[in-house]
């Protein structure tokens, strides 16, 4: 594992992950994203809708993390509890705030505007408002906790908008290489290379796609000159294996 | 929330996950597949290759639990390091398990047992093994933990294999009904409905698709027939709403 000292969390929250009718698509997104920003995703949450839970749960990962996300629940029905669970996690009021109201009433139109989607206003006292490109209504960030829709499109505009603000460090790089031969050929000389470049984190992952089984190996680090010399000896335990190494 | 007494919490081991290069899927079929034996999937924390997190995880949520499964980190290279950090967990020795060792002799043959896949024998002292149809090395259920592969294909052969014997409870059973409304239209009677049924979870899930927005909604509970009523009054409230409902 690469040691950075920016962290993150991601929090999400949704009855419909757990039951498995929704495929998470949020944390790889997130993931692969913040790895280019400089971040490394050090744990993922997927919690259900129920206040305590939410509550606990930021309070718990705000603490121990220097950025948290988290998506779902900031909706219009009844069971978008996010905002108001927020708001309790920071002891703060959950107050209509002017600027979301505005935003959802240029979107809506007076007519269009009911009390449900004016739920989609209430926003924790002191929060941020985050910009929704696709749908109006805001996220927020309050203290070190970001809050955006679970809606993969939505959530994606919403994280794109909020990069930028996020305080990174040298993007994290990875190689990958593969082979056909079973991980377990290469597997002692991965380990030595592994304990010579502590700095480089090397993973092994075995595939099997319709008979053509084989093993990727990822290397990733901040530093891509050790990068590429631990690639090439990568490559080189390959071939002295008797594998036929890929570079992707 | 269906509140649920028999209760399963999934720890997904693997650094590929956080990072974005591998997408997970093993969340959606423990979940769907654990409803439908009557557990409730109540959280899936996903974390890194790191042992002492691993460690805190599996002890945190084996307390709070009545299952708990993990996947990924039980191969033969370096960074697989679940079933030492398992036994640690349960303060427990890492054996050469003699059964696991004798299935992997009979997969593999004496002459590519080589050391790394011998590693795939190294199970915590009085665990029990769970069998490995695809690529024989096997998981291990040690107390109330539940130790698969991270691949998909081995881990639902392993799952498949222990949900028999894992004890559960009614089915969680669900209905959908979808429609071309925006979810705030049906809002405000969605809530009255929650209210009059708390024993079943209402849950609204926004969709869009190349521009066929709409919402459905997602009825889950044990009981059919309660269940079959509040399909009913959410397919009046959706007619009412000016909406076309359509199960499915």
């Amino acid at each position: 594992m690469i040691h950075k000292s920016i962290t993150a969390a991601l929090i999400i929250i949704g009855n419909e992950i757990l039951s498995g009718r929704t495929q998470d698509a949020n944390t790889a997104y997130i993931g692969e994203n913040l790895a280019n920003h400089g971040v490394s995703l050090c744990e993922v949450r997927i919690i259900p809708d129920i206040e305590s839970t939410i509550i606990s749960t930021v309070n718990e990962m705000r603490a121990n993390f220097t950025y948290v996300f988290t998506t779902g629940g900031i909706g219009p029905t009844h069971d978008d509890i996010t905002a108001a669970s927020i708001a309790k996690a920071f002891s703060v009021e959950l107050q209509n705030n002017k600027e979301a109201h505005s935003i959802l009433l240029n979107h809506y139109g007076t007519d269009n505007l009911n009390e449900a989607r004016l739920r989609m206003a209430r926003i924790p006292e002191g929060a941020i408002l985050i910009d929704n490109p696709v749908s109006a209504a805001p996220g927020f960030n309050i203290g070190n906790v970001y809050v955006m829709a679970g809606v993969p499109k939505i959530m994606q505009a919403m994280f794109d908008n909020i990069l930028s603000a996020i305080q990174g460090s040298d993007p994290i790089l990875s190689r990958t290489i593969s082979c056909a031969l079973p991980e377990s050929a290469v597997a002692k000389d991965l380990k030595r290379l592994q304990g010579q470049y502590p700095e480089i984190d090397i993973g092994s992952y075995p595939y099997f796609h319709r008979g053509n089984n084989g093993v990727s190996i990822v290397l990733r680090g901040v530093d891509s000159i050790t990068l590429d010399r631990v690639a090439t000896q990568t490559t080189q335990i390959i071939v002295k294996c008797g594998g036929h190494p890929k570079t992707h």
